[in-house]
């Protein structure tokens, strides 16, 4: 199930990003379960990781090549995600990295490696190694579809988004390809996003750009509140194209890769496990974004609230003892506007007089719902989004074994 | 569904604590709703509430009752909460209040309400009123497993717990009865339990005495993270039986008084909505108390975790994936040592060497299960208890209008 229509755009090439896909057979043969994505030289690179304490091997190897030199390669797998797995866990994402770089050429250091799949399992490395030459074969500018759909797990949908802007010194590109769908509450990256540009940006500024734009989309998302262990979002910038000038064109750039980010991100919440609804929450009026996160987060985390928003159910009693738990100091209550869609829910302490369980029910029926709320305290806001609790994510979980 | 064997114990009358209940058809007729429990002359009673920002009617008017004079009355509804009822709701408690002090010649002041059932709608103080006769009619000693079932709403089981315990000054009897099932995250308090015991205890004692053994239970367990409007633990001592003396007196006293706690709290994730697992988690090595407890709620928690659970699948991969983004500064992965039961799941940063899934699959089939994580970080720890996220959850909570 996911929610709303699929949509993937036909993405610009991006000059000197090639991207070559193989099948491997990392955990079922036959499936696309392997990307290379080439970056051109002289580009920058940037990248958000997991913080989760337990973060994968793959993840301790890719920030420490990063934080060395300069990228080449790109290697991602998917069936296995090389997590839990302690010291051999490394050697292993390091022996895939050498085997890459054997094959072209380049230095170990310049391979970042990113798995997902399957915790817990020993990588296969000879597997990956052996299906390395027909993913280098396959590398192209206008494979971009292919690697969305090779770094797929538990996602029904391919998931890309693309925008172009035009700056003083000529049009920027942005592409990006992301996968998610369950263990979704990415804590500054998602589960795997890749993304580049053609912009001329410095690799610090090209990294501050990026946790920016994560911390309000990648990071502004829930599907289970469960951080995975294998989170990671790279964001390329070749130098092909314009260099980015401070002021306005900055402005319209980061605007824009915050736009990719996002809708990248909402991707994965329409596909969120089991979702037949793709939830906007949005908290206003509070003492400081990090109040108004907490709360967002609160409510989309609330079963309560996710159950009711399966079963169309205007249960806003639900909304509001999930506001009222939230960790907010000295909360007002009587301050508290809660609406569901255009229709007032809650004002004063309790149900709005003009609320009619006939426009609760009306806002409910919709497949995409926003819930807005006021905490009348102060002028910070945060928008999240996720998806509801159903059967299908019961069922998803109890038998699948990621 | 619920776990483990029914078994609601005989309880021994206390003196002077009477209690009945009647059919006030608050939101269905012929339902056993309305529960009066007569608070002897002289008792001490103390309370505990629910730290929901957006907390019920009753509780406001129960803990300002209770400030202001000793309670002689008990008075609890079920089918509707009187929660998200604003000024109205408050003054809907104040009028069930006055209509049983006028019935028994006391001032409304000397009771405290209670109410538990849907959210949002107007109190109905007519058919409360209209009730309180029956109940007042049918008060005595005996009619604990009658309160137990008048304060039920989505419950299977009635829940009651009681133990005596000898004392310098003779035998203390110890009796309670609580409810709850969904909603349950307690904070500072269960959705619903009513203690009472014989000892001579003084008033702010006794509070100190009912936090403390709130906090290791009722405030150790969790449904579904949710806490309630509307959660209220009360205990009474009557000082009819013995003085409670500092020391091994005080202690014996505690002690038992924190074990009819903990089973009533027990029997709530027994009987926990779509419950089919009974499990502890056991947090262990930890740096501070409230740092072991953010570990085993964050597994409690974790849908991942929890849909596992229900799938008898020993999915350890999840469990250190919560341990791994609970809310632990600077945790070394390598020193944390997970368990299931008697198998090691996982030392060393990932999957322990001994570990087999037939071990984990053994484990796993039982219907009670203990997790226990050490941190080897400090010598605090934390116990929590929870249930597992099933189909039935879902169904449950996406029909019922709660």
């Amino acid at each position: 199930m996911a929610v709303g229509p699929e949509n993937f755009p036909l993405m610009p090439a991006i000059a000197g990003v090639r991207l070559g896909t193989a099948k491997a057979g990392v955990k079922k043969p036959g499936r696309r379960d392997l990307v290379v994505i080439e970056v051109p030289n002289g580009a920058s690179v940037a990248a958000t990781f997991t913080r989760n304490a337990f973060c994968a091997a793959p993840v301790h190897v890719a920030r420490d090549h990063l934080g060395q030199t300069a990228p080449r390669y790109l290697l991602i797998n998917t069936g296995n995600a090389n997590a839990g797995t302690g010291a051999r866990g490394r050697q292993d994402a390091e022996s895939c990295c050498t085997a890459l770089a054997d094959l072209a050429g380049i230095d170990s250091q310049q391979v970042m490696p990113f798995s997902t799949g399957v915790i817990g399992e020993p990588l296969p490395v000879e597997k990956i190694a052996a299906g390395l030459p027909e993913a280098l074969a396959a590398l192209a500018e206008d494979q971009w579809e292919a690697a969305a759909e090779g770094i797929m797990t538990t996602d029904t949908r391919i998931k890309g988004a693309t925008t172009q802007v035009e700056l003083s010194g000529g049009v920027v590109t942005i592409n990006g390809i992301s996968k998610g769908s369950g263990m979704i509450q990415p804590n500054m990256a998602t589960m795997l996003g890749f993304v580049a540009c053609d912009a001329d940006i410095a690799p610090d500024t090209l990294q501050q750009w990026l946790r920016e734009a994560v911390s309000v989309s990648f990071n502004a998302i829930t599907v289970d509140s469960d951080t995975s262990t294998n989170d990671a979002c790279t964001l390329i910038a070749t130098g092909k194209g314009p260099t980015i000038t401070a002021g306005e064109d900055e402005q319209r750039f980061r605007h824009a890769l915050t736009g990719v980010l996002t809708e990248l991100a909402q991707a994965i919440i329409r596909d969120g496990e089991g979702a037949t609804k793709f939830v906007t929450l949005q908290v206003e009026q509070a003492r400081t974004v990090e109040e108004a996160r907490a709360v967002a987060f609160t409510v989309a985390h609330s079963p309560l609230v996710k159950t009711a928003l399966y079963a169309s159910d205007a249960n806003w009693g639900r909304i509001l003892a999930a506001v009222g738990r939230a960790p907010v100091d000295s909360l007002d209550v009587d301050r508290v506007v809660i609406d569901l869609g255009e229709v007032r829910l809650v004002e004063q302490g309790g149900r709005a007089e003009s609320y009619t369980e006939e426009a609760g029910a009306r806002v409910m029926a919709r497949e995409e719902i926003t819930i807005r709320i006021e905490l009348g305290r102060g002028d910070a806001s945060a928008t999240v989004w996720t998806s509801d609790l159903s059967h299908d994510y019961v069922s998803i979980n109890a038998d699948y074994r990621s």
